[in-house]
């Protein structure tokens, strides 16, 4: 049993953790993804449906509007067209940049009055094909939207607007001594707008809760260009419905947010990690359930992967982990406002997990200068290991995309079936498939299962679904924890919610956007 | 100056904690309560609705349906046509207990083809008369839905009726290691459905966060009899809109909660209480910052309350206070997993505040055995200290109702102007009132407002409303941060939220509710 441990100074974790770059500036980075997107249209054999084409009078009305700020031009409106994953493609002819909520409602009241399809999207990092459009719809981009309008901080309370990338707005709000209440892979790309209205889980929801409960006011564009403002900057409001809540996860197929205000917590001053090797899946429910009983408040994250997700990293990204002969890995994080308490949990736990043999092996980082040598029997010197160790968790996805077209389900499970997904897929597909991985955010029950293949096939897909499909519903689980549905998942809804919830929200679509513009074609099945 | 504090062991803090008796079992209690209370409809000068009225054949529907559920005595009835605060009074005449969801389904779908209107009922424990029909609406209780139906003791989430009583659930999950996510003075008689459908607030909000994060699921009935099953126990679950989000505060108009799932934080093992004195509401600010930068993490409420708050418990209820002679007081509890650490944050946070001027004096309750003297002139020994250090706050609510007619505003205000509400009523009304006094939660930025006099009085009311709701949106501000509208407040709605925003709520409720059969006269404005 060996048991690796370093401890060293390492300040502002979350600005120095490096960002897996991502949606259209890292588009074009790596050859290999320059593959061919076939039109979404003609591989998934949906019909337009009859919205206005866009008119040369359309486009000089908006060049009137937004001077500037419209592109026409191909090549300028590739990276729009094409999701991240490159799995998905739009054939837009129209992207229009608005700076300000009235520039949007003209925008919106125009394309009402058109009947012209609007794709309203942020920082085009979505995962399930909801952020470009599927035909000629019209990509309205708030990459230009990106003001903080005001920050307090004495309630840590952010109003901006909804351009602003995440990994921007952490840094702003670390200034002051307050992080973000969300944290994801995409942070460096991803728009806080896009992540309310995906309803963005990420890395910290174990520990600061849902966007439901930390998003406090919503500016909205309805699809007739009126605006909503609901942008209120306090903790409690029982005035009414909460109307904000029906645009976070909706896709941008309710609304267009424009702004958004928003909870942060306290920056933490001590953040630990733990990178440790388990031997079974039961070992690491084990240690889970250990290590929220001993870490309590502190336990900012626990994250899990196999040995698969870790091999992929290292082939694909030349990542190399810490901890190796494990089948399965957890990453722990700990924020709190005591090093020194926070390394005494920390230890107490490691020791009682060791102890127990729940954990073989691990790596851990904290911000303290001493190096401390406990229950060890190798001590590992990393110049960077912090952003190390949450690399090799946060760039697993973009580690599969190397690996071929990639299978992605976002599943919510009860925890104790989480891994049971994986093994029960692995044996079905066999060899048909390149890679079955699993990792996600144990804490939360949300497993990511990703299958690799070297190109698509309709055959594999349908050895997966609706496999995958119908075994999280007997489990009821959720077919899409975080991602949302978009366009590739709106047609299993069905596995998640029963009829009666998906004809209300079928009449909510109608009563808000009656002519059905804004973002069609995703997360609802059609009502006919 | 002098520093009071107290270290005892105390285990199970919540179980122990004496709770306001609060609902019909309470009503007839205090005779001094026993005045009259005069119909809500011919006070207000509202008008009935043409609603069908109750007929025998309708009765005797009810009673096979309900057999020995359907109460029609007059007497029977009385708690449940009158609210807590005896301020309106309603004139059911029928009143059923159905214990199933179909049962309810049943009672519905007949209702809404007679046309019959119904009153959601939980523990009619609410503040803004919501609770208690207006004038013969048909009363639906929930009281025989007190069924637990699943506990999950890895997630912590609980799956229950929403007849249950918050402190009965609590004591449930306790034992099995977890705390409800929320809790306020009423638990001993409030429903969690009945909670869900004020989205209330209380005392743990600042630990736990709201319902809106805390709710996995509902399961509603719709007022047509059509049942929504959004029942899901996970914690993450992004396929589609978050339906159940608008029956969270809806108080009952839209459809009523049948059954909840709700995550459970887990027990704290160590929790801390102190209560403080303070020579201004600028101390208390700077002890608030102070402790929220010291506590961190393990900080679970932070509530204030003026002198005559003290003033009031102390007079009615002959509660005494260990700290005497500030202006203002502060109730601090922290909740964590090590009671060393705990102590230790704890101890140097008072020391900062005593050291800085910021506290006078103050009394301290933990749950370690030994005796500590830290930064004390006098020690004092009480039998039962963190009880009563918790009922001097959560009792002010009973202690104003015995002073005479309670005229009650709950606001939400930025952290800093939160007093002045208080300063600026007190100064306008002069002798007119009683007594003004503020109380709340401060870390919130939760201010309750109360204002007693001898008995009603309409020009009382005119020289506080609107001047308070008008005071409360020059600084954007909610006129309900936790109560609700109910019946007192909603026409109060205008001066929280903009007029696009209360037409689309009321387009919601046309749509949900075509009859507007469910809880009528409540929360919104009629929409003509």
């Amino acid at each position: 049993v060996a048991m690796a441990a370093v401890w060293r100074r390492w300040p502002g974790l979350r600005r120095l953790r490096a960002a897996a770059p991502r949606g259209p500036r890292a588009l074009h980075a790596g050859s290999a993804r320059l593959q061919e997107v076939a039109l979404t249209s003609e591989r998934y054999g949906v019909r337009r449906l009859p919205f206005s084409r866009v008119s040369r009078g359309d486009v000089a009305f908006f060049e009137r509007l937004l001077p500037g700020r419209v592109v026409t031009s191909a090549d300028e409106l590739e990276p729009f067209n094409v999701d991240w994953l490159r799995s998905v493609r739009g054939s837009s002819t129209l992207l229009l940049k608005p700076q300000t909520v009235a520039e949007v409602s003209q925008v919106l009241r125009y394309c009402y009055e058109r009947n012209l399809a609007v794709n309203p999207q942020g920082g085009n990092t979505g995962l399930v094909g909801g952020s470009v459009p599927v035909f000629d719809e019209i990509i309205l981009s708030t990459v230009l939207m990106s003001r903080v309008i005001s920050f307090d901080e004495v309630s840590g309370i952010l109003v901006c607007q909804a351009g602003c990338v995440l990994q921007n707005l952490n840094q702003y709000v670390e200034e002051k001594g307050f992080v973000m209440p969300l944290d994801l892979g995409a942070k460096g790309s991803c728009h806080i707008g896009g992540n309310v209205a995906t309803n963005a889980g990420g890395l910290r929801l174990l520990r600061y809760g849902s966007l439901r409960g930390t998003v406090l006011g919503l500016e909205v564009v309805l699809a007739d260009g009126s605006v909503l403002d609901c942008l209120a900057s306090l903790r409690k409001d029982n005035t009414g419905y909460d109307l904000k809540q029906l645009f976070i996860g909706s896709e941008g197929t309710l609304g267009v947010i424009t702004a958004v205000s928003i909870l942060c917590p306290q920056k933490p001053k001590a953040v630990n990690l733990a990178f440790l090797g388990c031997q079974s899946f039961t070992q690491v429910l084990n240690t889970f359930t250990t290590c929220r009983a001993m870490l309590g408040e502190i336990l900012s994250a626990f994250e899990f992967m196999d040995d698969k997700c870790m091999e992929l990293v290292e082939q694909h990204l030349k990542l190399s982990k810490p901890v190796t002969g494990s089948p399965f890995y957890v990453l722990i994080e700990t924020s709190g406002s005591s090093s020194t308490h926070d390394e005494e949990k920390l230890n107490n736990f490691l020791e009682r997990a060791m102890a127990s043999g729940l954990v073989t092996d691990g790596t851990v980082a904290t911000d303290e200068k001493k190096i401390k040598a406990i229950l060890l029997s190798f001590v590992f010197l990393l110049s960077s290991i912090p952003q190390k160790l949450w690399s090799l968790r946060e760039r697993i996805t973009e580690a599969l995309t190397h690996d071929g077209y990639v299978y992605k389900y976002d599943i919510s499970l009860p925890v104790g079936k989480l891994y049971d997904l994986v093994t029960d897929t692995r044996a079905r597909l066999g060899r048909c498939a390149k890679n079955v991985v699993g990792y996600g955010h144990l804490g939360d029950g949300n497993l990511h299962l990703n299958i690799t293949a070297d190109s698509y096939s309709h055959s594999l897909l349908d050895a997966i679904e609706p496999f995958v499909y119908e075994w999280t519903a007997r489990c009821n689980g959720s077919i899409s924890a975080e991602h949302g549905l978009g366009f590739k998942k709106k047609c299993f809804i069905q596995y998640s919610k029963p009829k009666e919830a998906i004809l209300l929200m079928q009449r909510f679509k109608a009563m808000l956007d009656p002519k059905g513009i804004l973002n069609p074609y995703k997360t609802l099945p059609s009502s006919s």
